[in-house]
């Protein structure tokens, strides 16, 4: 069960960039993508260098919820960034825009993932908001083995169904050193837009209890609502656009902020670069 | 971007098993274990000899949805599937039960998908459902090379970050030549329990309209509705139990039935197997 290291790479830092995010989930589909744009677009309206490198390659939904859909250009050997709403953006999206799926096994993706994280003109950023694929498969080893992560954070709907997946994902944190930055229950209730009663979907209040099972900080909880998806579907993330959403979302930004102070300075083997 | 062909095994049938059917999705999280759990068990409660394998190893759901949580038995070089509801069923959830992840790599997955497809002795069935993990990842590959799948289920929920994932598991399964049975729309709409007015919540119609776009059938769209959830999270399949929701997946197995009826036997590579 020990995976194997892919060309033993040391976590070198990425010059210009403070802090590495990490924005995981057990299971699809349950808002991770939605919570890192919203997050990065969070953290540039509260005045922070944010960027937003989607690795999700097999499901890049990015482009979409930002509402950009044009190429990277390449000067020299680092490609640019666009950038949307204050926010430094990366993705498979824009290099294999459509529908054709990428059908590329393993060791593909592994060096496109380090051209994402490397070969990337990030410039100076304080935040850097990595999209993971769901789940605990090969791009996620890769990256959280090669990328000098600040922390994690762990995205569950209430259900026990994703409740069960989130566990995984939170020992596969554990089991690589990644420090958890905390979980975020989303799609929490929903309240309904024409008696204004209160909904539980998908169950409620899982998240806190498998965080303090776990001994993980609690990041908050998002509703599901309606807004929040049709800002992913037209490319305005709902952090931009007055109301509930946007609240939960600025408090989500600024919670992380305060538990990446908590954390501090990264464990593990540190390597200094002259010029 | 052609994919490795692993092995090169051709696609052999599995002696006892009359069809194959797979259920994907593009997105992770839209349903596509609770369609193919009541696929399953509503297979079953039609006549049907019905089996169940999970093949989504990272993040296996089956058990908790079927409410199992026992290791299956080996008799000589064959495992013994379990049963539950009258359905067959593997699960890598059997073999590594508990919150551990699998950070296995492909190589060592293809081994495990073909050993529940060919190392469990899932007797005389009529339907053999696939739960494929969601995307159009390693796993995914190497499966529908390898197994004579007589077609694939795709499902969505209507949002267009759904849909546009759906597309492309459309597109891989054209690529690799498994007839598509038709895409399912989940998560279709909720009636509010309080007021009973509806709420689309992850939008509407659009599966249909991505059926008709890409020339697919459509089979059915399925109500969100806290009680599916529920059945799942208890292990207490929806299908079982009465209720809208239990009709919604007792129409989407006819349906299927008669798909599979229309599509007839499997065009590509026939093996004659003579004892």
């Amino acid at each position: 069960m020990t995976p194997n290291q892919p060309g033993q790479m040391p976590k070198m830092p990425i010059p210009g960039v403070k802090y590495l995010i990490a924005v995981g989930s057990g299971k699809g589909g349950v808002g991770k993508t939605t919570v890192a744009v919203n997050l990065a677009v969070g953290l540039a309206s509260l005045g922070y260098k944010a960027g937003l490198m989607d690795a999700d390659v097999y499901g890049p939904n990015v482009p979409l919820m930002m509402g950009v859909n044009s190429t990277p250009m390449a000067y020299g050997d680092r490609i640019q960034p666009l950038e949307q709403f204050g926010v430094k953006l990366m993705s498979m999206g824009f290099l294999n825009p459509g529908d054709k799926p990428l059908v590329w096994r393993g060791p593909m993706l592994h060096s496109v993932i380090q051209q994402f994280l490397r070969g990337v003109d990030w410039g100076q950023l304080d935040y850097l908001v990595i999209d993971l694929p769901p789940g605990t498969g090969d791009v996620q080893l890769s990256l959280i083995q090669t990328a000098p992560i600040t922390g994690a954070i762990v995205v569950t709907t209430p259900s026990d169904v994703s409740l069960e997946d989130a566990r995984k994902a939170i020992h596969m944190f554990h089991q690589v050193k990644v420090p958890i930055l905390g979980i975020v229950e989303n799609m929490s209730f929903l309240m309904c837009p024409h008696c204004n009663e209160r909904i539980d979907v998908f169950s409620h209040g899982g998240g806190r209890r498998t965080a303090e099972q776990m001994q993980v900080h609690f990041l908050g909880e998002l509703p599901l609502n309606p807004a929040v998806r049709i800002g992913g579907d037209t490319g305005k993330p709902v952090v931009l656009q007055d109301g509930a959403p946007q609240a939960g979302f600025l408090e989500l930004a600024r919670n992380l902020v305060q538990r990446v102070v908590e954390i501090g300075p990264q464990d593990g083997p540190k390597i200094e670069i002259s010029d």
